[in-house]
């Protein structure tokens, strides 16, 4: 476990060579006066996470992290100050129009041979980590009603099965009441469509629908045979409609309960990676070792889900040049044109990100969130883009554009196919999937002590020297694999912490 | 209870002499050569409640419903046949630069004197209609920490609270990954604040914040004392977070239980009106009894609500001569326009509405269903106008802004203040509020029976002659009275039927 508490020595952390400035690792932060092993000498209180000069700065001057000027002195800057966002003018995003295109696709990563997990295989080949009855809807209008009915089925026919782990209700704001015609309606549409369809349900797929919404249970399954498909209206009254529910419900938990775990190839995985309320060691120890594990995984032959346009577009040069070939970097270019105008329409521009909860943690502006926030893609090629809720057809590292908020990220990404997420967090979040495991990876040993019973793993020890990236990426991957295999059991699983559904929607309410 | 079943004699519905169409009122429609008192024959078959021609239509005459024209014929239309949405062209929607404005103001109804409810009286002189204690959020982060703690307060605290209904978790999307500068986030940003200080939560507020979020739950309430927050990532892991919720909740648990009904006038009262899964009974049953209901609430000095643009903006030709000044006429448009571009913006147009349903139950368009809406509003004067979200703070009817979605205008009328709401169903919906108690009202009998224990108020008797629109109004003003009071139960609060509030976010994701 996590020692940081015993540091006592004046620690920073430096990225890259270049940088001209560098992140506090001390957990309170260091006073005035503090001297580093390099002969650095601090002339104010610096908090923990927060950026010291390394150089006298001029006005103008690029304040360098990772490389990169994440933005540009606002005064003259001394050796050895804080350098608080205040300090720091936000420099012009990327323009869209002049990136470079597949100019430096990584060679393929040799490949990691010998690794595999214990799935479920599903009849149409595709596998699954978990063995869940999912329940799909097609309007929220119907969950008081399903929430009844899953409560019952869950205290007195689950237990029957013990091979099922769960039932899950898949409820959202979506059906009705909404413009399903409107040309972003594509999005929640497909977005639920490859929700109900999700391969930790095992096939045994069920929808409820109410009977008069605009959009049809029929359309949220492959096999829409109305034995899979539940509309209210068509039931005499609440006691009908109930049982109903449970019956179809038990049916396929006979079903599933068939279902045992066999060995699969680590190739079958779908990983998605996130971040939420990220600090400035995000960028420097959990994104990293991540990122160095998605490399594992990507050379092991699975499939890596990185998102958060949001989060992704003032480094996106930085991506371009990554990308497989020209095709895959036009629908990056293309999603991320897509994202600005959607912004631009709300009239919102892009200091809304990053939070008040970032910049406590040290995070400056959105150029420095989203060099931190790439780290966590490795360093392998990116052979595909997904369009939001878009399912996952490839191997390899995928972009796949999605809102940064957490739980819309999250259920895009289940839709995209995601078997397991790894989110890395600075500042701490509670946040949890029903339908797929989450790895929580602490950025800080001390947000790792605080939160013992939340967060599975500390790559805050990258920052204090105790691990290496390498070591906790090692770490990460193995862990995967266990919790895959239902082997080890991640904090939010084990107290059943979930978050809702929240689909993204970008066209109107009507 | 509904006799429909035994409804065998031909029998349509006129609304308006002018009107040139009618509505089949038999359970299972009507045959071809169906002859009805007055002489005419039907040429076709015609499903309950859709439209017969009364007269011969000539193409590009107007179809005349409401004594409003719905529509235009789209060829010759022959007496006693279907006139289905196919044959109807949608007229251009009124125009929002020329409507006559307090031109018809309708004179004060005659007051009602002698009706009181048994309330709960609140500290701040409201009064609420349940004994709830409210736990606000301020993102959706800390949802699944919550649910696990109200679940925990339910099973082994609530039972030593016999005065207290219920602990409602007010979770909702909002808080993080959000644009919350955009100038939309007005919306759902009051609309939480008054949520968090409803007035059935007896002034016991409390708020769960995760630390890091960009609406910060000190936001949500006006004592923002920080007695009355938890924010987790204060706390030493979940252990640690679970028993702060619990303890801070048995407080305020303790204090709700001294809380008691007194008699309170009707003029305390502050009932919301909203429709979903119309039908064309809605327009000549349920709604105009609701809005006898609406009436007789003005008239006994309470606060009444109605809403849903999309489903008013075809009929404010009707509503503008309504408002009792100029100020509240400029104040309806404005929140009409904002609509229209707001859809716009999303490239949808009103055609959007109605619902696959309410084409089934026979209405052929929004026009159609607009008038038949506004029904529920009764015939006094429109006092007020509130955008979405904004507290009422007058006596009498008021516009309140919000889209027609079920759970998006649920959730807004309760921000408004809604301590109770009337809900009219056609094609049947089980729709509940934690919050509130909604009575539903059905239109047709035939699904007063079908959904026996799910429908509070049968209208459908009217269309059949049983009763009167006065008589089926008064059962609902007093039947509102009874369940404000807590003497009477709907259906949805008896099984404990809740959908999720569902905030209205006219801002980007980020
Ligand atoms: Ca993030
Ligand atoms: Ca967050
Ligand atoms: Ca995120
Ligand atoms: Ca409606
Ligand atoms: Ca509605």
């Amino acid at each position: 476990m996590a020692t940081s508490g015993k540091l006592q020595a004046p620690l920073y952390v430096k990225v890259n060579p270049a940088d001209n400035v560098a992140i506090i690792v001390n957990p309170n932060g260091l006073p005035a006066g503090s001297v580093f092993p390099c002969g650095l000498t601090l002339i104010e209180h610096i908090p923990q996470g927060h950026k010291v000069a390394l150089t006298d700065l001029a006005h103008h001057q690029p304040v360098i992290r990772y490389g990169e000027a994440i933005g540009y002195a606002l005064r003259p800057i001394k050796k050895g100050s804080w350098i608080d966002e205040s300090l720091i003018e936000l420099p012009p995003p990327p323009n869209l129009d002049e990136l470079p295109i597949a100019t430096k696709t990584p060679k393929s990563l040799p490949a990691l041979n010998g690794y595999s997990f214990d799935g479920y295989r599903n009849p149409d080949g595709s596998v699954g980590t978990k063995n869940i009855l999912g329940i799909s809807t097609s309007v929220q209008c119907i969950a008081g009603v399903l929430d009844y009915a899953v409560k019952q089925i869950k205290e007195t026919i689950l237990p029957k099965y013990p091979y099922v782990d769960d039932v899950a209700a898949l409820n959202h704001n979506y059906g009705c009441g909404v413009a399903i015609n409107a040309p972003e309606a594509i999005i929640p549409i497909r977005t639920l469509q490859n929700l109900a369809n999700h391969p930790s349900f095992g096939g045994a797929v069920m929808a409820i629908g109410l009977g008069c919404e605009k959009f049809l249970p029929e359309r949220l399954l492959k096999d829409a045979n109305p034995s899979n498909i539940i509309s209210l209206q068509d039931y005499h009254g609440f006691g009908d409609m109930v049982e109903a529910i449970v019956q179809m419900a038990e049916a396929r938990l006979i079903q599933l309960n068939q279902r045992r775990r066999t060995t699969c190839p680590v190739s079958e995985l779908v990983v998605g990676l996130q971040c939420g309320g990220s600090d400035a060691f995000s960028g420097v120890t959990a994104n990293p070792a991540v990122g160095y594990a998605a490399d594992l995984l990507v050379q092991a032959g699975a499939t890596v889900l990185f998102s958060e346009v949001t989060e992704v577009r003032d480094a996106v040069h930085l991506l371009t040049p990554r990308v497989i070939n020209q095709n895959v970097g036009h629908t990056l270019i293309r999603e991320m044109k897509w994202y600005d105008q959607y912004l631009a329409n709300g009239e919102v521009d892009r200091s809304a990100n990053p939070t008040p909860g970032n910049k406590k943690g040290g995070l400056a502006n959105v150029v420095e969130k989203s060099l931190g926030s790439i780290a966590k893609s490795g360093s392998s090629a990116i052979v595909g883009v997904l369009s939001p809720g878009e399912k996952a057809t490839q191997k390899g590292l995928i972009y796949a554009a999605t809102p940064a908020s957490d739980f819309v990220c999250g259920t895009l990404q289940l839709a995209s196919g995601m078997h397991l997420q790894v989110f890395t967090t600075g500042r701490g979040t509670p946040y949890g999937l029903a339908v797929a495991p989450v790895i929580k990876v602490s950025s800080r040993s001390s947000l790792a002590e605080q939160w013992h019973d939340l967060i599975d793993v500390d790559a805050g020890r990258i920052a204090t020297g105790e691990a290496s990236i390498e070591e906790v990426g090692w770490e990460i991957f193995r862990l995967i694999i266990d919790v895959a295999s239902g082997r080890k059991q991640t904090w939010s699983d084990h107290w059943g912490i979930y978050n809702s559904l929240c689909l993204f929607n970008p066209a109107p309410v009507t």
